[in-house]
């Protein structure tokens, strides 16, 4: 008997209704495009920018309320409106409103000065955020053994027992949390992939997710990946680069899912306070929001550093690696920890695309964990560097700084208004073979730039002085 | 000056008519999805499946003749009925319609493996798809000396010239293929982000792929990530796994955006006649489609193998990796070959989940490429198995399998038509300490499994053997 045989008219029926629905569906869809062209051909006409948050924001509210007064998911309605804003804009742009510029962020700036370098000319790399310092001899001399011992086969996906115990480890020696279990933790190739898979964990197509500006471009790119919004809540130089717990608040709209903070803080190198840290994360548990806390630059801090770990909310992501404390920035290895049912999400992403990170790789990890010296140096030479780094500045006329309190760079601004640090970039690179990472890279600032201290300091202070030369 | 100074009253009812048709969507969304609940709680009753491509189809012709009849963009019809389906879906399983079962994928299966092996107790491990093989002594000399030499930083996402280079003389010596690029080659880690990367390049939600079943479940896992659909067509025993032209053919759909080869197949062995690959790569090129060619097995082929390399249609997106004809599974190295603007886009997603991979590891992997000799002794070893096995297998009356004509599996099919290979081969691990993966992770294949030849002939022979006792 086949599924036509058992098929009553009732069936038919209501399939009828929902083929009519689909097509009138289509054709409101239709009619809400030719609207945004529209509107596209106004904005172009009057030059206004497609962007405006406050129509967003009510369309969203209008949306809410309708799902709750017809028994809509709500995250079905605010996926539709996703999928709807996302294609006006679309739309709107192709009415002629100016397109936004291709932003040189960090690894765009990265593949330019490779090209230049296979040119055969020397720079003064200052744009990757990568420490100068070697691994620690004792991972590559565990990485190396593993190799001889053929730890060259597939893992399960969460990381091998000798790792996981590490990470638990660390975690009660360097934090005294002592209730890690193995299945909150993942290990990830980099901390890349441990940032990508908490977001795509927490939000989906239509969400968003409040991020603090200037900021890491990976949380962005990530999001848009997932057809998320990142909602940015902007903090500036004459601030101190503090952000206020209260603006956080304010920020945060009915579809947002999760709020990402990172310090010590890249680009600015920004400790926030733990009073701060703590009133944020007590905001996002209170309205049962998930709390990313990228936490990669932890062993360059120099002022008292928040962590997740002092003040878990119910629902939290801690993303870390060995790139930067450790300098393994190409070893590829980083590690998660979040409550067991989101790990277990975060794992299934990494399973269906990566299967799992290279076993010699994370036996190098777990040897990493033991390096504490390593570690210590590092971080004593950044401190110098960042200081001796802060006065070299202090000289340049053009330019101002909040003196890092931690991470692996630093963040001036120039003081006239109109700098435009994309131009400034490539032409420094040009005129002078010094490289920067443009400020627009980061968030909406033109007049700042990203200077890497993964540089000895006598690089550091010649790229700097050949900066203040351009400038002078 | 502000935008609310600018904005005329134009604008204004734009937007009010843009906010009434947005809640007039919702309005028909909340009913289609009351339909779409009505629908189930009748398939409930009747035992009726959920899915139900006529009805799909039928629908996705509805809302495409409306896309065309009112000028809009076919892909948001399309993505927009992916959303509502998949919804309805959901909405529907809701309603007591009978759940999937989770799959046993060769993944699940691996991790409960992995559980035992951990108590203690030792297995004859037949499940996982890779080779015992080690690695060639040349990478792991490779990849100590370049961690020795500190190439233990972050590269370019594309991969490193020396690799790149290695790759095209890879090509030019393997196929004849001369016209390989830099920017058409991306390196990856495994075949598996490969795969997924072009699987998220070609293919978005509401699309569909076809696929000929049984298969690795990797392509259905990265299509439903990205909310697209797999058509499968499928391939039985009893036509040697041989996949007709035409069914190929018929399978597409007006959504469907590429079609995935991969020979000589996981789990089948199948390797593919010259002449229907080129048969199906242009169908694919007369309809524009993009064809996946999965070339991870192509150092086990034992009949003349087709290559995408030989038929280039427009649209392609050749996959591989070092995992299986190096036995280099746990370095997590792979590389993709397409178009250059295909190849740039796949790129963007390794770019912003990954950065890269190990330098260390691409150096290795490129001098992999210099290791013939190895891969034709993995080679020759698993077609001694292959044959030994089939031997060993055609003394099982239960079982009927058609000789792999390639990869490095056997995939029997049990005679009896009620066979459940989920429960035999939990049985199987529990009673005699032998695993297989169940058919049904590779498609709808209950009477079969997998044997994975990945392990010495005497401990394929003792698997098999304790195989016959449980069926005998």
């Amino acid at each position: 008997m086949t599924e036509s045989d058992l098929r009553g008219p009732e069936l038919e029926e209501l399939r009828g209704e929902v083929a009519e629905t689909t097509k009138a569906i289509i054709g409101l869809v239709a009619k809400r495009i030719e609207l945004a062209k529209r509107i596209g051909q106004v904005k172009s006409r009057d030059s206004l920018p497609i962007d405006n948050e406050g129509v967003e924001d009510a369309l969203l509210e209008d949306v809410l309320a309708e799902c709750r007064s017809l028994g809509l998911d709500e995250q079905l309605g605010t996926k539709i409106l996703g999928t709807l804003l996302a294609e006006s804009k679309k739309v709107q742009r192709m009415q002629g409103t100016p397109k936004p510029k291709q932003l040189i962020t960090p690894m765009v700036m990265m593949a330019k000065a490779k090209e230049v370098e296979r040119t055969g000319r020397r720079l003064i790399r200052l744009d990757v955020g990568e420490p100068d310092f070697h691994p620690p001899e004792a991972v590559i001399e565990a990485v190396s053994g593993a190799l001889r011992a053929y730890k060259t086969y597939y893992t399960v996906g969460r990381g091998v027992p000798e790792l996981l115990t590490a990470l638990k480890g660390y975690l009660a020696r360097r934090y005294g949390y002592r209730d890690a279990a193995d299945d909150q933790l993942s290990v990830t190739p980099g901390g890349r992939f441990a940032v990508y898979s908490a977001l795509a964990t927490v939000a989906s197509e239509g969400d968003s997710v409040v991020v603090i500006e200037p900021n890491w471009p990976a949380y962005k790119e990530g999001l848009e990946y997932v057809g998320a919004r990142a909602i940015s809540v902007r903090t500036t130089l004459e601030e101190k680069w503090e952000p206020s717990p209260e603006r956080v608040k304010e920020a945060i709209r009915p579809n947002t899912k999760a709020i990402v903070l990172s310090y010590p803080a890249n680009p600015t190198g920004k400790v926030m306070g733990k009073g701060a840290f703590k009133e944020i994360v007590g905001t996002a548990d209170d309205l049962g929001l998930t709390v990313i806390s990228d936490e990669i630059y932890n062993d360059y801090a120099y002022a008292p550093c928040p962590t997740i770990l002092e003040c878990l909310p119910r629902k939290y992501i801690l993303t870390s690696s060995f790139s930067k404390g450790w300098s393994m920035t190409g070893f590829r290895v980083g590690w998660s920890f979040a409550p067991a049912e989101t790990s277990a999400r975060m794992l299934k992403i990494l399973g269906l695309m990566i299967t799992c990170v290279p076993e010699f790789v994370q036996l190098g990890a777990a040897k990493a964990l033991e390096c504490e010296a390593e570690v210590s140096h590092n971080s004593r030479v950044m401190k110098e560097r960042i200081d001796a780094t802060t006065e070299e500045l202090a000289k340049i006329d053009a330019l101002e700084l909040v003196k890092p309190e931690g991470s692996i760079y630093a963040f001036p601004q120039a003081r006239s208004e109109t700098f435009d640090s994309s131009a400034f970039a490539m032409d420094l690179l040009e005129k002078k073979g010094v490289t920067v990472s443009p400020g627009t890279g980061f968030g909406d600032y033109p007049r700042c730039f990203r200077i890497s201290l993964g540089q000895p300091q006598q690089v550091l202070t010649a790229g700097v002085r050949k900066i203040g030369e351009l400038l002078g």
